[in-house]
């Protein structure tokens, strides 16, 4: 099986997206990632260009990869600066990395027009860069920018920059569609054509303005680049990189090559969550191979044929990268998805009762008053055993009150009042809070604890507002999705209204009542076991 | 010009992506504005599977399309059953449109599996279907499901199902990559293979599990189907149809294809937000052609270059798409950047003062706390005039406290009291609303108007929360950004804070404050005309 090497830019170029925005810490953390994941390279950031880089190189000196290189990331020299006197690469050498990366204009028009200098000089810019930095005893990849806008417009000089880096030693030389505007087609008859030419190895690194990105990749490897460049996710300035997980699952489970070591294929998913978490940018669920919707049914007839043989709707097996199939309980579904549901929750409800139907029909109301039970199973199955006469409430809300308070200039103060009954007792009590609906996860869950201990060993570990007709403004719905876990599981759970805090206190309700349903549920099966 | 037909399935295969619901009213709204794109067909759904469907079919006839043609779409006949017995089939001819499209299976694997049925009989299905519909004076589409996944695992049989279809008098056969899961080489190969067998004209219907539905399509066309189906921004279930937009712009402006009338193109953008406004899906900022970032420009080196040359950066101009070039002001960002949006945002200030190195920073804190400048001008440019002196503040905040009270089985009250000054006077008052947010944003109105006659010119249109640091919880900070207009334009503020009635406090506060600044700013001008 040949080789690609994966070349992960997701802390430099990833970096560039909008709305992304890296600590040091947050670099550290998915650079450790990527090693687990087992890409080849790690670009670390670009330590000419900002502080915060190279305050990275410094920190991750004390990192040790299992399998990855770091790489520091830089352009070819100054106009008119011999290489020892340039500031980016000085900066580069104190990154103390083994591997660089740098980049060189191939486009005659940048060089004019961007860099306002000679051709003649670009030339030797690249030439002189290389050499100085494989002088140092360092691998060099050499990163041709707009390669193939450049190749397009004048061919002759776009090759004559890749002969000069080659010419001075570069060990690879990577062809970049910066500009994200280049067709599959084309990327391959003009590597087919570069490759004829120049005996360095190369790579690619592609951009998705065209949504093109991962096509071009495969394209580029077809034409025999020995590299890809992009990013976990896809992440980049204006439509991103290359989205290295859909490039690794394409060459390595259809195309038959190696990129990762044995066995970290699947891995795939978790790593592209984790980069997603960590870069606080919420994962698409669409998200091929490792998005929560890429192995997700809900039409009726795909889902009666999945259920039968998973091949009928899934183009790979789910757990090839690390993800799993899930069938939702939504306006399309029938019986089918419910029985399905009730399996994988481990429900043991009368599936083919008249009940069940009901329970379709008021999935179906709540649904379209806005509440979303795909990503809220704790509540889903708190809905279940209620319509199935398997539920025992556990407490009452009799009240609560709050109050939120702001005087010029001071602090904004948030506070709640819960009033609850259980069997025939009543807690009254209060809390502050952050906010008003951390005041009032505090006064209820300070009010449970008299009565169920338990409840201290659970937390919320998730919040999420989806404002639903944005259009109405502060009037308008929203739906309030929370997160919780205890030691052993985690459950979600749902609520919506166009009182924020209504929403917030039905998500909260569903979720100590689940916490307390499932204390519940493991003592009868500790009982089952006597 | 080669002609390639688009049909357009966001109403059918793209409403069965998780997340989206779309009402019979979305469904009208979406179907008028594809054909003031112009697409060739709109597929309103499937009136055999569910009444939903069928109803939109019976209002649609009061639609008047210029362009497009309404198709409805359905299955071949059951096994075992003649086609005018067969109620979906009947229900397909009640939807009372000119062109059907109706999918048969080309899987042996599936037609076994599946149907449950023999591999004879599915083909009998296929020509009765299509010859019951041909008598019936349709226009017939032939989808042929899991085309190639059927093609790869039995040549002969797959062809076998096309050529019932192209016997039966089918007007187009669809080649089907139902599961995804197909590499642009092979779909170009295949597609190839089929045209020298089938003389009816071909169509291609992908699908993203890849993340190559795109460079599918297009590998399709080069193949020399003509006709793409897919949906507006990739729709659909699990991973997504071909994404129509990203289809279009590169078949036409890049691959010299006709697909939409003339001059609709830069409609795209239009249509690509309005789609998903209405089916209520955060269009990604990222997406390509279309999306918000598609040509934003963040790190400095390409903000200087896009400055002096456009094209250094940008694969095609942005207006071709009907989108814009934005430059984000943000940590990456120098002078450059800030220059450009005091131009954008028409502001004189002093770009060279000393003052702008504290902005730039003060930028920066902020950001770092939590802001987002990049989708809140309106607040973006109240800090910059504060930072320059070109600021009036109107009134200022005493206090304001809010209550929100729940009572069990009665509905949640919120109640806002608000105390403003305005110079010497102070304003006590108080209002309710739907939640506490919105009766806050009544309060706080209620008091302005007194002063300010034209806080009732202007309304708030959209309101988000965005939790930040999702993992603390209840206890996490919360972005909010609030859209508001007057009868001339929008703008758009932000607030972070973790308790979310300040983060909206902060948001609604810029929000009157800029509608105050504008009426000022619009009489200075009729002042500096007389």
């Amino acid at each position: 099986m040949a080789k690609v090497f994966i070349y992960d830019t997701t802390l430099r170029d990833g970096s560039q997206g909008e709305g992304i925005s890296l600590s040091v810490e947050d670099k550290l953390k998915i650079a450790g990632k990527l090693d687990y994941l087992g890409v080849d390279y790690i670009e670390g950031g670009w330590p000419g260009s900002n502080p915060k880089d190279l305050e990275f190189f410094r920190r991750a000196k004390e990192l040790i990869f299992k399998h990855a290189r770091l790489t520091a990331f830089g352009s070819t020299r100054r106009p008119g600066v011999r290489p020892e006197e340039d500031a980016n690469l000085n900066a580069l050498l104190e990154a103390g990395v083994k591997t660089v990366a740098i980049f060189g204009k191939s486009w005659d028009f940048h060089v004019v027009e961007a860099l306002k200098t000679t051709l003649e000089e670009n030339l030797s810019m690249i030439r002189e860069t290389v050499s100085y930095l494989k002088n140092k005893n360092l691998e060099v990849i050499y990163d041709a920018e707009h390669f193939f806008d450049g190749y397009k417009n004048n061919g002759e000089y776009a090759l004559k920059t890749l002969q000069a880096a080659a010419e001075a030693g570069a060990d690879w030389i990577v062809l970049c569609d910066t500009n994200g505007g280049s067709l599959p087609d084309e990327v391959n008859r003009i590597v087919k054509e570069v490759k004829s030419r120049i005996k360095t190895p190369l790579g690619i690194h592609a951009h998705n303005d065209g949504e093109l990105a991962v096509a071009n990749s495969l394209a580029a490897v077809r034409a025999g680049v020995d590299m890809v460049q992009g990013t976990i996710n896809g992440f980049g300035e204006r439509c991103g990189n290359a989205n290295l997980i859909s490039v690794i699952a394409n060459l390595e489970y259809k195309m038959g090559y190696r990129c990762l070591p044995e066995g970290c294929l699947r891995r795939l998913t978790e790593v592209a969550r984790y980069v997603s978490e960590i870069a606080n940018v919420v994962l698409p669920g669409h998200q091929p191979f490792v998005g929560q919707s890429a192995f997700t049914h809900k039409g009726g007839v795909h889902v009666s044929a999945v259920l039968k043989d998973s091949r009928t709707y899934e183009h790979i097996p789910p757990e090839v990268v690390g993800n799993r199939r899930r069938v939702l309980v939504s306006e399309l579904s029938g019986i089918s998805n419910l029985r399905y549901k009730a399996q994988e929750l481990d429900l043991d409800i009368p599936i083919d009762a008249p009940e069940t139907r009901k329970v379709i029909q008021r999935i179906k109301e709540l649904e379209y008053q806005g509440f979303q039970f795909e990503g809220a199973e704790g509540s889903l199955e708190l809905l279940l055993r209620k319509a199935f006469g398997q539920y025992r409430q556990h407490f009452q809300l009799e009240s609560f009150k709050i109050i939120v308070e702001k005087r010029a200039e001071q602090e904004t103060i948030s506070e709640a009042v819960i009033k609850i009954r259980v069997d025939d007792r009543v807690v009254h009590t209060a809390a502050e809070g952050n906010g008003p609906v951390n005041a009032l996860d505090n006064a209820l869950r300070k009010a449970l604890e008299e009565f169920y201990p338990v409840i201290r060993e659970m937390h919320l570990t998730d919040y999420k507002v989806r404002v639903l007709d944005e259009k109405d403004a502060t009037a308008a719905k929203v739906r309030v999705l929370i997160e919780s876990r205890d030691k052993t599981s985690s459950w979600s759970t749902v609520g919506v209204s166009t009182n924020i805090i209504e929403a917030s206190w039905q998500a909260l309700l569903d979720s100590m009542d689940y916490a307390l349903l499932k204390q519940q549920k493991e003592k009868t099966a500790k009982r089952g076991l006597r």
